[in-house]
């Protein structure tokens, strides 16, 4: 695999939003699980979404759908186009899941040859007051960074709810090959 | 700035420590606002450096550890030379600062020659069971998400203790440029 500013970006937060997928379906199984005669799954399957590790950070619905749109955002900027437009109304893990899904499905759209050489291109956002970063500097000190941010974030709200997941979870498993 | 296996490592990860080096200089502060009659500040410090996110995750001080560790491990590994070993006896925000240091003193003897180009070499961990990861593998997949990770629940555990810091301390600021 060759180092390059799509290789280090868009396969990485594929990878990563796969893995958020599938630990929201632990969610939503555990929440199952959790369903009793006085309170139905839902009902814990909201109190999850809404959750926070502190109390001015955003609640897990907001992490999933941040970590979505650094994904979506960040690699249209790379790419020099325009991301879809997403409405940040989703109250559900069917929700998020079909958010993270229109995601990739958006992410798939943007080949290699879109990012790689963008290094120099001149990145600005619009709180940022019109200035601007390098793409380079723009992918490894903001994008990846941030979209970490909300991944681990989202990552540990489930941790603190009791939700079995672990490294391999966080890591979406590692292409490990034999010696 | 060109994107190869060294730029979209080191230099992000020394950003990254010394961000995470003046939140320790804001949590000391901190401390010595709380100290009072009963409990010196010292008090505090102890506090914040046990204080967890989940029960389960690591406590700050080892938040610390893991992500310096993290950092000249995974540099040495992409390098292939020996990192310098650390105790992991630190007790203080003192002593964790000298961690980072000298973390920071040895990702400044790797140079970008040591690690360009290695996207091929084997890596392989102890709790692999005898598997590797190429170079790539290992930088994207597994040293950079991790590194993000431990980075990133420092963060929140010193966000849950009051501590005032926000998305500028966590980018260690970015080098915006005029339009």
């Amino acid at each position: 695999m060759e180092t390059n500013l799509y290789t280090v970006t868009v396969p990485v937060m594929q990878k990563t939003l796969t893995a958020l997928d599938k630990m929201l379906d632990k969610v939503a199984a555990h929440t199952e699980t959790l369903a009793n005669e006085r309170r139905p799954a839902s009902y814990y399957e909201n109190a999850i979404l809404q959750s926070r590790l502190v109390f001015d950070q955003f609640p897990l619905v907001q992490q999933v759908q941040v970590a979505c749109d650094n994904a979506k955002n960040g690699a249209a900027r790379l790419a020099e186009v325009e991301a879809p437009k997403m409405e940040d109304n989703e109250t559900t893990i069917a929700e998020l899941k079909s958010r993270i899904a229109k995601t990739l499905e958006f992410l798939k759209t943007i080949k290699q040859a879109d990012i790689d050489g963008k290094e120099d291109i001149r990145v600005t956002l619009p709180y940022w007051g019109g200035k601007y970063l390098t793409g380079f500097e723009y992918a490894t000190e903001y994008l990846m960074p941030n979209f970490f941010f909300h991944y681990t974030t989202a990552y540990s709200i489930l941790r603190s709810n009791g939700i079995q997941i672990g490294k391999s979870d966080y890591s979406g498993g590692l292409p490990l090959k034999d010696l």
